[in-house]
């Protein structure tokens, strides 16, 4: 599924995996029940809307916040809905090194393409530490690997050379950076020409324009969730070389960014906002946030609607 | 178990859970087996060493690196070889409270006094959502509980007024700070004065005494897994107002601290470092520690021997 | 100078500052001798390159560790060297506002062109104070005024918001970013938009490229001081919309930031790797730098001349 | 001055420095304006209140944001001021290190004892290059030195082996710790024991206590500004050990902390805090903060004389 010639685990995937893959939130109904309607709904919306594969158990589907039952049942039930249209990537990340390996069982045997896998998030490793856990981690999972960097909630950061130590394996193909920093992606990306299968990704969404104009492959963003048109005519724009259109694209990117995932104080502002979103629009039911985040009250809400009544119109009406 | 008088569960305890409680740390022999028999070794060390309680599954215990089934396997193991002996306190720190929930369920069965919970450490929360998160959970838990205050790892660090607004709840009856800041304890403890029943619990050794002088109620501190007695001397020490002999004792601590928690260069170090000195102090078989860290190599662990070598003769003959 | 048209001082600006400004480093002899003879070479080499403007005094100037006579003296044999062919912008950042006003005056005396004030950088402030302060200082200065941000040496980062309050006064003209986040980025050029004359330029050469595609005016690049033509290409390429030639010259200005500015294990090692090359083209005498840091010696130097033996032939020859 | 016995810069002292030395604040009329009566009130107000030292220019005493030019004002009115009554430690902190013996050369001029410095705060070193930075500075300078860290301003902080090399140098006769981190503190003090003439003094007030318990040698405390008396009480009752004392003096220590300097809410609270009760106590007349900071508004400075209000009555009373 990663490439149309091949199926992925049998083989080296002749070319990296590219363009949009969203990063689903997980719709709930409470801490213990998926609303799976909605699961339905979101990723029948991500299908028509164009994306290039389906990413679940992010930090966007707060899979750190989720019981281990409902990861389980997040999996099965995306790859039966799934139905091999798109790649389907699943998150497993953890702490315990034994319970990641367990859940990379689960996806592939739900026919899962791949997992991703950012470092373990409580105690945090020194490089050398890092780049030993993926040699034991990394036999050991039944699917190919991409890494992911999410340094603002793991506390450490691939370094180039860990990327390219742990890319020794030919099971590991790609690389999502979350950092925002550019001149960290720039590098790896460099370092990481010696792979030309290797997929360079990028997490924040304000950054997929000029990531795929130098080069980049796509993007794991979380506005395609609400409109996957968009930020797949962004990836299209920027691989065509169309300048006007990326800059005018951007306008509507920064515009959701900075309108959308900035009401409330935290860090959190971002998963409620979204959610928040994607239930007004109709995508999903209900905006629960599992613990220890929670919806927004009415005030929010009703910045959300506003922010997007501000959007351009043809966004809105699917 | 935590007072004399009472059944913690049942009431309030009269008295803060106060002297030497060492994290104990999980005696391994791969990522996936428990040592029984290293475990049982390591309770009785410490019974006989005099300490005041037992805390499982904390930092030390490397719970975030065990699968939920050995976290489940150590709960009921250190329960049965304790046999009510010493107040059991169990760590049930995730970021799903979820598995939060069950593992305090877990705890309670097999007869543990209380349990320990740090806040949620992928996502960081805000104070607002963190005091909201433990309004949501103490209730939800069949045991009293302790905040553990964790940054570096967590990211998050309870505010005064955080602590105070949770301990409203009176299942709350205690804190851990492992933050090495003591402006900051001092600030909770003079905070948490309102509660006297409330037990304020010092992580680092190294200022475990200056801490009881000022009116902590303990330790719990990784070095008493080797040395309970030096702990729990330094404790009474600092409880009768012995200052000599609180200086003297502090000498091996530090000494301790930065000969035998310092060789390697990253952050593990004080854990490869703690279980080396265990298994060559014949108090666990093997010194494994799970991923995605890993046990000194030989020259690290001559140099432990020679750290242990150099410490009070009295000290290393059980 | 800084516009054709019109002198910037006495009016408004029609457009804004555009292209490579490269922040030249500081050559000296020791920690008290500048040295008169390199600086002219290097702005000679400078303007012969086709750079468009002249930055001096920044973090890569060593301002902070530069004597107060010498940063005047460093103002003065600039403004003398370059007669007025280029614009002249002038890093005045200090702890103290009447040093950096001092500075300032010393600037408009010599007929530099603007000034560059990053926040005071011990006593971290917050986003009001930071406001508070700028609405001080701004009226103060003889010259206009750009905002650099440098969160890694001043640890405060100007929220887009404070950008815009600051920049209500018309005197502030223009923002550096070196923060390295581009999404920050993306949020605060988003955010100016309402000021078409206002300059958005960007500090880490890495992506200049890519924030020149997106909108960005410039690059006030480090490895200018260099090889000028090779930056100059990148802006000309990315203003052209040259994918090609972008993704081409990108090849080279990783190669160059991966290697010569990665040798040596301290922050300051893109300083001593810049002055060492420097050094090694003849653009400089000596690659003294100034305490608390120090030149490399030389298996370091040997390292910078293999990483510049192993560039492109065509950037090495002038 | 440092000792009773011995000039100190002529010879190696026989003990260290020790009690309470109160970090002054600068009292100011406006960014350029020292108040030269407050000066004289504040200091007859310490002198009498029983400290121990004086030390000028710290963060307390707004080294940084002062000018040059204030800063040596300060120097020549502290000690006129003075007049030899107390040892006058004179804070010569700054990125440049021209600057920085220049400052050390006007402290000696005027009859200062020692030196107080804090490493170069713009562009962190790595621990080689901070010993190598001191290696350089001290032999230059015409006082004896103590050592400050200071990381939440300056981003670095002294190794415990870095203090050890750098105190090679009799010259360095103490440690300033601001880090509020008892575990750092008690590693340099086990550390220096090798010197015992070299002087451990916390920052902190709210741990002097402990730290003197254990074994440091006294406290360079912002609330001493206000209250001599108490921090002196506090010094005394450890030295002698009466833990009873120590604990009720704690309890006023702490109020102090909690509510004078956490009006405002910015790190500059303390600052603030402090300026603003000591113009309502009548010792300095303006409670003017130097930019990038600005004295509270009428509503804090009425929650500023509700904290004081509710002081134990005793201490405001001078």
């Amino acid at each position: 599924m990663i490439t149309n010639e091949s199926q992925m685990p049998a083989g080296r995937p002749r070319s990296p995996l590219s363009g949009i893959i969203p990063p689903l939130v997980t719709p709930l109904k409470d801490n213990e029940t998926l609303d799976v309607a909605s699961l339905e709904r979101l990723i029948e919306h991500l299908i028509a809307g164009g994306v290039h594969g389906l990413f679940i158990l992010g930090t966007t589907g707060e899979e750190q916040s989720l019981s281990y039952g409902m990861r389980k049942q997040m999996i099965e039930l995306s790859a039966r809905i799934n139905r091999g249209r798109l790649p389907l990537l699943v998150c497993i990340s953890d702490t315990s090194i034994v319970e990641s390996i367990r859940l990379a069982g689960v996806a592939a045997d739900c026919g899962a393409d791949a997992v991703v896998s950012a470092p373990p998030y409580y105690f945090a490793t020194g490089q050398p530490e890092l780049a030993q856990f993926y040699e034991e981690l990394v036999p050991q999972l039944p699917l190919p690997v991409f890494l992911y960097n999410m340094p603002s909630h793991v506390k450490v950061s691939f370094a180039p050379d860990t990327v390219s130590r742990i890319a020794q394996s030919e099971r590991v193909i790609g690389f999502k950076d979350s950092s925002a920093n550019a001149v960290y992606f720039q590098s790896v990306m460099y370092r990481m020409q010696e792979r030309p299968d290797f997929a360079m990704l990028v997490g924040p969404e304000e950054i997929t324009g000029e990531c795929v104009l130098l080069g980049a492959h796509g993007g794991i963003n979380g506005g395609a969730n609400m409109f996957p048109r968009l930020y797949v005519g962004m990836y299209d724009a920027a691989t065509a070389g169309d300048l006007t259109r990326v800059r005018q694209l951007q306008q509507t990117i920064v515009q959701i960014s900075t309108t959308i995932y900035t009401v409330g104080r935290h860090g959190s502002a971002y998963l409620k906002g979204l959610k928040c979103a994607l239930s007004l629009l109709g995508i999903i039911d209900d905006d629960f946030v599992a613990s220890p985040f929670y919806k927004f009250n009415a005030p929010e809400r009703e910045k959300i609607r506003q922010a997007l009544a501000a959007l351009p119109t043809a966004l809105c009406r699917p």
